[in-house]
C-alpha cells in the first residue's frame, strides 16, 4: 500500500501526520490532498526517516543534486556533499552518480541520509553500458526496468523517468527547431535510443510496469521533463508543451493506480514566462506537485547559476511550483565541489522562502519579522540566530575591525538604526 | 543649461546621440525622453566621460556603491573597489564615504572615475558633525547646502537627497509603527534634525534652493527614499506612500525647472508587491527615472543579501525600474570588501538583464542567444567571452580534471549535447 492508496481509504498515516506538524495543517488536510495527488510524501517502504510532504499549500521545499561523474568519482567526497547539503537545510538530496562503483555509492548514501532520496535511473545504466564499451543506443528494455527496480529495491524514495519523451515530442522538437536542443541528459538518452531503434519510449509504451515496480515500494515518480528548454529562447516551445500535456496524462493514471507522483518543469525560462509555465503544468496536470530545475532567468551567467536559479525559482514558488531543485554556481562549467553544494541550497532556499512569503505560507512571515525584531534592537546574536547561514553571518561580520560594537562597519556611529533609536 | 532645458528647447545634445548609439535608438527618442523627464543623464557640466542614460526604454543600469566608514578608511582599497566595480561592468558608482579624508577621497575617486559618480552629501557633514564633537541635532542648514554645493563643485554627477522626509511623513510613520523604523541613514538623520529642531525637512522647505544649485551644474536629483521599508513587514506602508507622494510633487517641480531628477525606491519588499511598488512610483511620479535598492524580498539571508536583491531587482526591472543600486554579500553585516563589490555588480547585472529580458529591451536576447549557440557546439572559449564573468567562468571549469576536454566533469561522456550532436 502506497501513501496515496491508503489516503485514498481515508487512512491517516504515521507520515501523513508528520508532515500535518511540520506544516501546521490538520492531518485529515493532508490525507486529502495526498488523496488528491496534490501532495506527495515520498518515502520508500524499506526507509526510516522523518518525511516531508511536497504540493499544495506547503511550504516549497529544496532538492540537491550529488554524484559522482566518469570525470571525478570519490565517494568521501560525495558524502561530504551530502552531510552539508543537509546541514544547510536541503530537504532532499539526489544521487545523480555516473561514475565509480555505483551500486556502492548509492547504498553509502541511502544508509547515511536522513532526508528523502531520489535518483535517475537511467543515468546508472547509461554509465554501465559505457563500462561494458557498449552504446547507449544498444540499452536493452528489460535492463532499463531492472535497473529501476534495483533503485527501489535499494530504497530510493523518488526515482526521476523521463516518460513524456515520444517519438510525438520529438517529431515537435525536429520541426520547430532550437537553439539548445535536448539538454537533459535522461531525455537526449532516451531520444537516441528512440531515434536509432526507431522506437517509442519505454517508459512511455510500458507505462504500467513502472507503476506496477514503484507501487510495491511507494516509489514516488517524479516524471522528468527531458525536453525542457536549455535556452532562453527554446522556452514554452511546442516539444515542451507536447511533453507536459503527456506527463499530465501519465500523472491521472499514476494516480489511478496509487502511485504517487510529482512533474518536473523547466529550464531555462525568460523572467516573463516563469509563472505561466508554472500554471500550465498545474493546470495540465491537475494540480500535481511541481519540482523545477531553476528555473534560469538568463544564458549568460555561468558560474553564477545559483542566482539565476534563485531568480527563476522565487517566481516558480511564488506561482505554485512545490519543491525547488537546486542550480550551484558550478552549473555549465563542471561538477559541484562541497563549497559550490552549500550554496547552490543556501541560495535555492532564499527562493523557496521568498516564494512562500509570496503564497502565504503558514509562519514563513514570522521568521522575517523575528530577524527584523533583532536587527532593530541591533542585537547580534538574535540575528545570527536567526540568519538563514547563522555561521557565515558571524564570520563575516567578525571579519571586520571592532565586531564587538553595537554597530557595524558599514555605517558606523552614523548607523540608521542607532540614530533612530536615540533620537526618534 | 542641462541636458533636459536643452532637450526642452528640442537640442540634441552630444551626450544625448552617445547615449542613443548605446541603446540603439534613435536621438529624437532619447531628446523627447530627457524632455520629458523620463529619462535623465547624469554629467556634471564640469566632468568628461562617456555618458549613459538612465530611464524608460533603455537598458537598467547597476550602481555600486564605495566607500569609508569611520570604522574603516583606507582610500587605496576605495580606489580598488572603484576599479573593480567599473571592470565588473558597473554603469555608476557612488561614494558614501563618512571616514577618513573625505573631501580628498571624493576628488580622487571623481579624478579617477570614467563612469557616473554619485554622492549623499548630508553623509559627509554628519561625518564631519561628528568629527567636531557636535551632535547631527546641531547641523546649520546653510552648512548643509554649502556641503550639496561642494560637492556639485566638486563634479558629483548625481547626489541623493532626502527631500519627501517630510513632519506629515513622520507623523504618519509614528501613527502606523514598524518593526524596523527608519534604515535610511539620510532619512534617520534628517528625521532625528527635524524632531529635536522642531522643523520641516530643509530639502523640502527649500527646494527651490536645491533646484539652483544643482542646475548650476546640471547634477541630477536622486531624490531618496528616507522612509523605505527595512523590514518585509514594513513595505509599502502609508509614510512610505505619504513620501513617494511627495516625491511626485517635487519630481514635476524639478522638471519644470529644467533639473534631472530621479525616483529612488525601496527597500525590502516582499515578492508579491515589488511590481506594484515600481508601478505606483512610475505612477505617482510621471513616469520619472525610477532607481530601486534591491529591492530585498526578504530579511533573513545576511551574508547573501547580494541574492535576495537579485530576485528583488530583477522583477523590479522586469516591471520598468531604470537603475539597480546593487547589494552586496556585506549587506546588514560589515563594510563592503573588494571581492563583495565583485560579487554585489554582478549579481545586480545579472538582474538588470534579466529585466532587460522581460522589458524587451533591443539587443537583450542576442546575448543569451550568443551564448546558447557556443553551449550548444561545445565551443568554450566562445562561451568564456559571452559570459557575464569570463574570467570566473574560464577558472572554474579549470578546477576540474581533464578541463580541456570537450565535455565538462559534470555529465563527462554523459553530456546531453555531446548525445544529442551525436545522435539526432
Amino acid at each position: 500500500m502506497t501513501q496515496l492508496s491508503l489516503a485514498r481509504e481515508g487512512i491517516i498515516t504515521e507520515a501523513m501526520r508528520k508532515v500535518a506538524e511540520d506544516e501546521g495543517l490538520s492531518p485529515e488536510e493532508i490525507r486529502d490532498k495526498v488523496s488528491a495527488g496534490r501532495v506527495v510524501i515520498p518515502l520508500n517502504v524499506k526507509r526510516k526517516f522523518s518525511p516531508k510532504g511536497i504540493g499544495e499549500g506547503l511550504s516549497t521545499k529544496v532538492n540537491a543534486n550529488i554524484g559522482t561523474s566518469g570525470h571525478h568519482a570519490d565517494l568521501n567526497e560525495e558524502m561530504d556533499k551530502l552531510h552539508i547539503a543537509v546541514a544547510s537545510g536541503a530537504d532532499s538530496v539526489m544521487d545523480l552518480s555516473t561514475g565509480g562503483d555505483l551500486s556502492q555509492i548509492r547504498k553509502a548514501i541511502i544508509d547515511e541520509c536522513q532526508v528523502m532520496i531520489g535518483t535517475v535511473p537511467i543515468y546508472g545504466l547509461a554509465a554501465q553500458l559505457d563500462c561494458e564499451d557498449r552504446e547507449i543506443v544498444s540499452m536493452e528494455v528489460d535492463e532499463l526496468f531492472d535497473h529501476i527496480e534495483q533503485h527501489c529495491e535499494d530504497g530510493v524514495d523518488f526515482i526521476t523517468v523521463h516518460c513524456g519523451v515520444t517519438q510525438e515530442a520529438m517529431s515537435k522538437l525536429k520541426k520547430t527547431g532550437r537553439i539548445g536542443g535536448i539538454v537533459s541528459r535522461g531525455g537526449s538518452l532516451l531520444a537516441a535510443w528512440m531515434k536509432h531503434n526507431q522506437r517509442e519510449n519505454p517508459l512511455y509504451e510500458q507505462f504500467d510496469r513502472l507503476l506496477e515496480i514503484t507501487f510495491k515500494y511507494d516509489v514516488t515518480l517524479s516524471l522528468g521533463d527531458g525536453l525542457r528548454p536549455g535556452a532562453i529562447a527554446d522556452a514554452t516551445d511546442p516539444a515542451q508543451l507536447e511533453e507536459l500535456t503527456t506527463l499530465g496524462e501519465l500523472f491521472r493514471r499514476a494516480r489511478n493506480f496509487g502511485v504517487q507522483t510529482m512533474i518536473e518543469g523547466p529550464g531555462h525560462v525568460p523572467l516573463r514566462q516563469v509563472e505561466a509555465n508554472v500554471l500550465l503544468a498545474k493546470t495540465l496536470c491537475d494540480g500535481a506537485p511541481l519540482y523545477v530545475l531553476g528555473p534560469l532567468t538568463t544564458d549568460v551567467a555561468p558560474g553564477y547559476d545559483h542566482i539565476t536559479g534563485a531568480i527563476g525559482g522565487a517566481i516558480a514558488a511564488a506561482a505554485g511550483a512545490d519543491f525547488l531543485c537546486y542550480v550551484t554556481p558550478a552549473e555549465h562549467l563542471r561538477l559541484p565541489t562541497v563549497r559550490d553544494v552549500r550554496e547552490g541550497v543556501i541560495a535555492t532556499r532564499i527562493a523557496a522562502h521568498t516564494g512562500d512569503l509570496a503564497k502565504g505560507v503558514k509562519g514563513a512571515m514570522d521568521w522575517d519579522n523575528r530577524m527584523s525584531a533583532h536587527r532593530k534592537k541591533l542585537d547580534w546574536e538574535g540575528m545570527y540566530s536567526e540568519a538563514i547561514d547563522p555561521h557565515l553571518a558571524r564570520s563575516m561580520r567578525k571579519e571586520s575591525e571592532n565586531y564587538d560594537e553595537i554597530v557595524c562597519t558599514m555605517c558606523g556611529k552614523l548607523c540608521s538604526i542607532k540614530l533612530t533609536n536615540e533620537y526618534l
